[in-house]
């Protein structure tokens, strides 16, 4: 982490109550607007804002690391499609939005940004139960 | 390409027109609404909906082939930032949405599907002006 303004690098986003597992390259945490289920977010360890600022091998790492946390958040929540998104329009630094939809969801043809809602904040122990089932699915 | 009920694999979408070039496991397209100019896409040449259905090299190499498209993209159309989509919710064969944001943005700081527009349909000529454009960055 090396960016001095940066939220990510400088410990102010995401908190720690959020961290579900240290993927390698990134970090995995529980996306504090629970309003889809089991929305997860994956932080880059190291500053980097696109893609193309990371080297082949980083970036084939991290995509594995992508793929594992998508593939065990779709099953821990039935997801019956998982979107990914790499955006950084308000914090740049990399991080990955993998969403489940799953088959209750209010919008499933839209992006998920287009559904206006409450953020949706889950007593503790359910926040904390919902990172440990991801936990559980990635073997963590 | 080999789901009988699948648009990408059928030749229903995307149109020939909104060709760019062969990526090697994808292929690029021109969206064809250019509300936020230079928004392309890359289409698998297989058919698959998520990323775990992919083999890791696989992966790797679908990574590469977006990150080289973000990148020409993004000098081609003056990006202060890119955004990284695969969502698949209305077409669920994996295709990656690779969006330039620019100095000029509407809404910087929000998902360009939160941006409520009519359709940019281009002038035949400037389409494909915004093709050759793009092809000239790739060294296509």
């Amino acid at each position: 982490m090396n960016a001095p303004t940066c939220p990510a690098c400088t410990g102010q986003w995401p908190a720690d109550g959020q961290r579900i597992a240290d993927c390698g390259t990134s970090i995995a945490y529980l996306h504090d607007d629970q309003f889809f289920p089991g929305w997860t977010f994956l932080v880059l360890k190291r500053h980097a804002t696109e893609l193309w600022q990371l080297d082949p091998a980083e970036r084939a790492q991290l995509t594995e690391e992508i793929t594992r946390v998508a593939s065990a958040v779709a099953t821990a929540f039935g997801a019956v499609k998982m979107n990914y998104e790499l955006l950084g329009n308000q914090i740049a630094h990399i991080h990955w939005h993998l969403i489940p939809r799953r088959a209750d969801d209010p919008a499933p043809r839209q992006p998920v940004w287009t559904v206006t809602h409450e953020p949706r904040q889950l007593p503790p122990a359910e926040f904390d139960a919902r990172i440990a089932l991801i936990r559980a699915h990635l073997g963590a």
